[in-house]
């Protein structure tokens, strides 16, 4: 029996029936070119077979002195975790995008380990997809997707490859550093370690304070300047999901134009999307958006290093020229970052504390205070450069399937794989009508960058 | 606006995470003779264009002077109402099953009307499925089995039906009397409509003072003695739902053969089943397990008036002698019909309320008291007797889908459809493992009282 740490009871205390605090992913695969059209019965067969299965995956939660701890699982029934599913006709995207919605809204069962394993045949031109989920108490969303990766090899010619939950422990590695996030950020509020999560309502009036006291302060004042939008109303219990990959050769030739990053273009698309998502309604504000983005601390793309920071990017959604608006973002960026240039780790750590401590506050105490930070959440996740493989079948696309919560309608999460960039958005689906139209969306962000650039 | 009543708050108010309270049906149909590989995918289309949505499948919650209230959803997003799903190969009931399962097993978001309706293609031999999910806030059980049976017609011609949805209500005819149930009876105990269900702790403490009283009195002891048993365990979020048809003129020549009712026969039926299932993991009581049964009575299978009421009877699950435990339990059934006979309907909603008191207690407060009435629920739903069909596909199956609740892990619910008695049986799937074993368990009552009455 292990207790588990402040963060991850965190994921367990912020979890309401209306906002489910499990990430996901969605991974498209095509048949290995041998395959006969049972194939992915034939693999479902096989999984089922895999009835071994190892930590974290065995570890569902228990109670220990009053405190969240996982054990292992006695009576692990793997026909609950594992699941074999159709399309219905015709079998599109759009279909497999409906399916990943309904089942991303459903809580899990706390009384067993908190994973499930969705194998979907029935997709159009001999494809298929999985669909994984995880609560964010066993695995944080970073640590997910890399941990999906780890069950694919870039051999097209290994077969017989072990199930996720089957793996041995060694190969998965260890939980990886993450990011600075809101949730670390929290736990840093907790103060050490082994604190219980009852001290939370402290931790909300220490919060509290800690904006309070920072508003008066004018090198404070800017980071509390994110404009009220319908991306901060409270959210219901049904989510949206939507999902499709960009060219990366395409963004790259528009940072060579701009000098700017792949990031930086990234969050351009983001902008322009976002943009046109609130014209549409009548609902943009007058200032610009402001986004949570991690992001290198370095000043360029160089992958070296792991030095990871969070800063608060303004998005320039006031600006209608697209190329003023990705300069504007770029400057910004370049700003955020150079601030940390002199900072010790744990001067940084303090800051983000500072600008996440709204957001924070908002989702521990359900209020909603006058003043917020960002509105979204943009993260960009580095994936696999090589073509990967799973039994023989190619990876075509791996979108990551997040986390919306009340006062964070929607989160962007994207992944890089060989040649594309592939987005994943999540959100409230009545809250926010219509998400899907945002895919077409950054299309036309990436399309008007390039004419803005000659391209 | 309408305020919801104390019995239909009940509901809401009862639902926990690892307990919806929803309510549903399985409709099992074969495509039309004429029908095109694309019939169900055909249908959907159909389906998708009827967007006008009648009451009260248009009515969401809201809250009206601190109260649960029902009131029009102005922005109803039907794609998330109904659903096109499809089965994995290879299509067998036992993939239908496993899906119902895991779709019963999931909260509905409460921020919209509280039903959905799932129809389902890929399954073999040319038959497809609906399952159809209602809160019983919304519709009780047995109102919404009819609700379901109304969008069918006996014209296997007639083409182009209304969706569920859309029907005019006046066609759904107004809502049923139900039998007294576990519900009606709270209500009852709750006094005069309108009384709000901030008063449920002083209903409970009533309901246990009752219970006390009772219990010293010579008269009611006998209703106090249901063994403990794993039925009566906490339950868990995940269900595991079994159904299968029975042999109505199987069933009927047993009755004539033992000069007992088909509710008799089928309870014994039932009462094999536990048997068996209990023995197998140890765990069958010395004393006979009790049964909630809502019971028409009159004492023939006349279908004349409306005389319903609910009885406790004793499955006679100590006796191993197939044909003695159907006499048991005929002669309790029949005991405890009589007992009603020279009662009044005052006398008989009394008595009832004293019956369920101690499980209204649980249910309520959550708390095991050393003593229960009855250890499951069997309920047996008429059912139409002329074959039914929908858009010209006929209706082959029609199972009932209900709640299982903690310390009422399995429920037990049939109807009858022409020629069949179809079983429905709903259970928490880590409270009782392998709970499809009661299907064959079912099938081998049957076969045994045939031998036993040399049929």
């Amino acid at each position: 029996m292990k207790l588990l740490s402040p963060v991850d009871q965190i994921f367990l205390w912020l979890e309401k029936r209306q906002q489910p605090m499990h990430v996901g992913g969605l991974q498209l695969f095509s048949f290995p070119e041998d395959a006969g059209d049972d194939y992915v019965a034939q693999l479902a067969e096989h999984l089922k077979s895999e009835t071994r299965v190892t930590s974290p995956f065995n570890q569902r939660l228990t109670s220990k002195f009053g405190q969240p701890a996982w054990t292992e699982d006695e009576h692990l029934d793997l026909e609950h975790h594992f699941r074999f599913e159709a399309l219905p006709t015709p079998g599109r995207i759009r279909e497999l995008l409906a399916l990943v919605s309904a089942e991303h809204s459903h809580l899990m069962d706390r009384q067993r380990p908190l994973w499930e394993f969705h194998l979907i045949e029935g997709l159009q031109d001999r494809q298929f997809a999985v669909y994984t989920k995880v609560h964010h108490s066993l695995v944080d969303g970073i640590s997910a997707m890399r941990l999906f990766q780890k069950m694919l090899t870039t051999d097209p010619d290994q077969r017989n490859m072990p199930a996720l939950w089957s793996m041995p422990h060694s190969k998965r590695g260890k939980k990886e550093q993450s990011a600075p996030s809101l949730w670390n950020t929290v736990a840093h509020m907790l103060g050490e370690s082994g604190k219980q999560i009852s001290t939370l309502p402290k931790v909300s009036r220490a919060l509290l304070q800690t904006v309070r006291e920072a508003r008066k302060h004018p090198v404070y004042q800017s980071i509390f300047h994110a404009p009220p939008s319908i991306l901060n109303n409270k959210i219901t219990g049904s989510r949206r999901f939507a999902a499709q990959s960009y060219s990366l050769p395409r963004i790259k030739a528009i940072c060579k134009a701009s000098d700017s990053t792949v990031n930086d273009v990234v969050m351009a698309m983001c902008a322009s999307a976002l943009r046109t998502f609130l014209m549409n309604q009548d609902a943009l504000p007058e200032k610009p958006l402001v986004a949570m983005v991690p992001v290198s601390l370095r000043t360029d793309d160089s992958t070296g290093g792991n030095q990871v920071g969070v800063i608060l990017a303004s998005l320039g959604t006031h600006l209608s020229d697209p190329a003023e608006r990705l300069n504007y973002i770029h400057d910004d960026v370049k700003a955020s970052k150079a601030r940390y240039a002199d900072m010790t780790p744990e001067e940084i750590l303090n800051y983000t504390a500072m600008m996440l401590a709204p957001t924070s506050f908002q989702l521990l105490t359900g209020l909603a205070p006058k003043w917020q930070s960002f509105n979204v959440i943009i993260s960009n996740v580095p994936g696999p450069k090589e073509k990967m493989y799973w039994n023989g079948a190619e990876l075509i696309g791996s979108y990551p399937v997040s986390i919306a919560m009340d006062r964070l309608a929607l989160n962007m999460t994207l992944n890089s794989y060989g040649d594309h960039i592939e987005f994943g958005l999540i959100g409230c689906r009545r809250t926010l009508h219509s998400l899907q139209r945002m895919l077409d969306y950054l299309e036309d962000g990436l399309t008007e960058l390039e004419a803005a650039y000659s391209l």
